[in-house]
């Protein structure tokens, strides 16, 4: 941590912070430039207060040197995590494909979504059974008949099964259906929640809130990991902007940027960061071009039909392009889309 | 809702979203224009998916014409919502101050805070003993701890308690001690919450999320006010923007919007909206200038030793001033600080 | 300015930049923290190209210490500037209201405003003749014949003129007339014409761009007073965001932070940053209440046969109004609307 | 044009809504639902000001039904527009890459520039002489004498060129040198600029303004359209967001978007976009993958000594090991980089 001193600070100013830098252990090193002095306090400042400095007389700011994340940070891990989530390896050379319905609507609807899909290339399954809604006159999932569906379409079709968890008191019961918990976005900052979702050792998609930077979604994450469970996938699922033609703004350079700022598997959700199925297929292919690590898209059987996010919904046939397209693209970044191409 | 079918919609399409819309026990009116046809559909449209008519062939968009929520609306209720929180009147003509600490740290600084700011003039008290932390190595809160002193707090000053509950497990707990229930901006869209603050039957103060719209805030409310609860309290506290200067964006506006199309009490809270006390008071008189029903203000002892937020923190000198200030704004629009003054 | 090394800079690599800051004539002065070295630049690092010690071996980033504006900045100067434009002072205590018509649309129109507008109490006339549209088929203003009409209305009135110009060839002639040059939100940083309005020599009303950040309109205020030119006034007009019930979301905090930050004059446009007449009022309000020294308000006669900005527009009643409320905040903050109280 | 009645609308307000749209010459057709009406404005609504009658008594809101331009739009002109500039053609099956320096700085940097680039695989050269700096103390291009260097770089490499213009002016000169006229990002609502790139009948690099919506690039393409200038190259560089770990945030959605709405060539500037030469060629790679037709992207032999844009900007090997990269994306997406290839 820097502490900027203001340019009209005192002598006696510049000591009262020396003397607080030192109250905490940490060595106070000055620098005197020909507009203001600079304190660096060195050692490790994480658990200090930063707030607690920019109230002393005389201070301007402050800056902060070390990255408030550790466990999540590529320097605690240089090399990528690779983890396999029950047979599915992500964070590898190989690009993972989740697929599936935004909502579990009947045991038909997904059975056929999930055999189209896995027909298709998927490496996994997604569908909700809880589902955070906008208005509470919505649909809000089928609940604990949507999960037991869930279990017979692992069953079936053999894939792991992603699915949403919205609070500590479904965490025990979703658990034991899903192979990875799903995090919404809403819930990014649900602190209780990411708790538990770090108690449960269970392996985790953690969706980067609309609103959240990159450095608070790494954050939600050294939630997670501070409790042991190394098993964290972030995904990218679009963030709000002024735009309006799209439902949310992808931000693909978050692609990259968290590649080099963490080690953790990065997956791209397009069928939420943009709202619409006609972008998906191009967004899709984007984020492989880009560096992630999977896919998780929304897939429909009949859109037209779908109780939430029909508008964003592949059919089944587009969806199919879309895995050839994406086996295209990996290609060209020099991987794969096969489980077995380690 | 309005559907705007495609410039090229043939006549076959437009009879397939007629038939759609009369399976909803819906009416359909066609407008057939110059470039192309618009149909109206008529009746309670709310409990249709939107996304399904979007779905159809030959639709170009959709256009909501009812407004999502009912039990918030102005229309639905058109004067102003005055209720009581343990003796203070709040959305009524005088403006209700509710001041205190971010967290409770320690018996002697929340009640220290309590009686400075009563003294003051402040109506109701704030502390968090459960607190939403970006940073899982940063202090969480006293908990159970905290909710005792508070406890004390209200008893000794008579004055009503306003903290966060920040998980459904907390909550039966939480609605023991306080007279007002906060969600925080965080929890805005963690629907398991709003839901059980419906059940509760407390007051509920709902903060408006640093990234939801106007609309999604009222929304949350709905969630709350659909169990019957009807006591609840919008509070504005700033949004995220591009710009770094301050913490975040006071949404200003959205203080005339909101008294606009809802007939809920509106706050403003300076204190998160500009992350930085040099700039509450200004803000603050601008929140009552705009015709809030009140504030609630971060105020610490010693804010150079606040364990979260003390940046933000007014000293107990600097929010006597603020009331002060108030009370002249107040005037000037008409409005008393004075909760005699009815 | 403050380069900070990466974690595994080498020995040489921190040789490198330090060489480098001497070779600009600048002291290095090093710090060693535990993690990493941290090297500050000590001397004016103004004209130095930060990008450039960016790129070299083994630094991880730049923090800049000074600002990067003089001369707007309250530590160049001091006291608030206070200058007249045509008999009205504008920056002192009386806060200054500007009003009339978004476009000059006829002789009469603006006429009738500039008179009702004065019968109201406002200070000085607005009216465009040169106007920025979105669209190519939209209205583009009277040009000449509305500059024509604008000194008509000046001399039958006695008030100052504010008119935007939008290039540096109408620059010559808008000045001619004009007692203030009105740069639009959009030209805030179209660096020609900010040249070239600070060359002229007279006031200028510099609005901020909807997406700039407080640093980068004091950086486009620094580009006129770089010529000389003094009298600058800065006008916040609200900025964009993801909230869509306003055209735009008043940047409230603006006020109190350029107060902060610099001497000039900060007026607030509450019909742009609302872009809805029922809410100018409480909006402009929250302005003065905040500290600004004045409004600039968009008045039509009859909004609804208006060529630009109908929705924003008030009628001369309403108009009214808002003087008064203005007047009774002003007493609240302890200033004046009357130009005779200094 | 759709004129959505407020639910308490009279019927002598839906009258005079009625006898405005037919004052228009437009005809009037009402749409009775259970809780307002409706009124649809038939015909040629597009010279017709919106707000005036959201002023209109009784009227909640006005719904724009065709989009407000006409040349740019994709129903106006089916195909995709394919056109040379200086040989290279742009908008057909092989992606263009335009590369070179921000600034032009000297001669001999220009001239490295220019041919590490072509020998590299660019198709066309960037430079810029006239440079829009934040800071009025920054180097603002070398004018005149960067455009002679430029004009040799053309000749000596057989390159088409992209320079950019900022003022009208300018445009005459910088319009005898450049293949492609550039409007930067500052510029795009700076009309008077618009109109003068319109008249100038040279092909234009339209790059979007940082704040701008996707339909004000198309409105502001749609001005130099109306001047009977075909010859327009729309640019994502990039929008401004909460982000701040990259400069800006690249819109990836914005390139599926435009190919739908529009005919005309689009581009991605991935320097800018992300502000930083780790994250060029991810992100360039998801722009061609996402469907893009080409790339300017920065280049600089010494980025260390740049004087603009350094941390940007890569180095003749990078970007040598891009191009290699976008052939391999190109062909994943049916398309080449090689201009014979069509």
């Amino acid at each position: 941590m820097l502490i900027i001193m203001r340019v009209d600070a005192t002598q006696t100013q510049i000591q009262g912070v020396v003397s607080r830098v030192e109250s905490h252990g940490l060595r106070a090193h000055l620098s005197q430039g020909e507009e203001r002095c600079i304190i660096g306090a060195i050692g490790d400042g994480r658990p200090v207060v930063k707030d607690q400095f920019l109230r002393l007389a005389g201070v301007d700011r402050i800056v902060p040197i070390s990255r408030p994340y550790k466990l999540a940070s590529r320097e605690f891990s240089p090399a990528n995590s690779v983890f396999p989530i029950n047979g599915v390896n992500i964070g590898g050379n190989p690009v993972v494909i989740i697929a599936g319905p935004c909502s579990i609507e009947s045991r038909s609807q997904l059975l056929e979504t999930a055999h189209a899909v896995r027909e298709a290339g998927a490496h996994a399954l997604r569908g909700g059974a809880y589902k955070p809604r906008t208005s509470p006159y919505a649909f809000q999932g089928m609940g604990e008949a949507g999960l037991e569906i869930l279990l017979e379409a692992r069953e079936l079709t053999g894939m792991p099964v992603v699915t949403e968890v919205m609070s500590v008191e479904q965490l025990h019961r979703v658990a034991q259906v899903a192979d990875v918990l799903q995090i919404g976005a809403r819930n990014m900052q649900n602190y209780s929640l990411l708790h538990a979702a770090g108690e449960s050792q269970r392996p985790v998609l953690l969706k980067r809130g609309m609103m959240a930077t990159i450095e608070e979604l790494l954050m939600a994450g050294e939630y997670i990991l501070s409790h042991g469970n190394r098993r964290v996938i972030l995904c990218e699922r679009g963030i709000r902007t002024f735009e309006t033609t799209t439902r949310n703004t992808t931000d693909i350079n978050a692609i990259p940027v968290l590649k080099n700022l963490t080690h953790l598997p990065i997956i791209l959700d397009p069928s939420h960061s943009t709202g619409n199925w006609e972008y998906v297929n191009a967004v899709a292919r984007a984020g492989i071009a880009a560096g992630a690590d999977g896919l998780i898209v929304e897939v429909h059987p009949r859109p037209e039909e779908a109780r939430s996010d029909g508008a964003q919904s592949l059919k089944p046939e587009r969806f199919a392009d879309l895995v050839k397209q994406i086996k295209a693209i990996a290609q060209a970044v020099g991987r794969s889309t096969d489980q077995d191409d380690h």
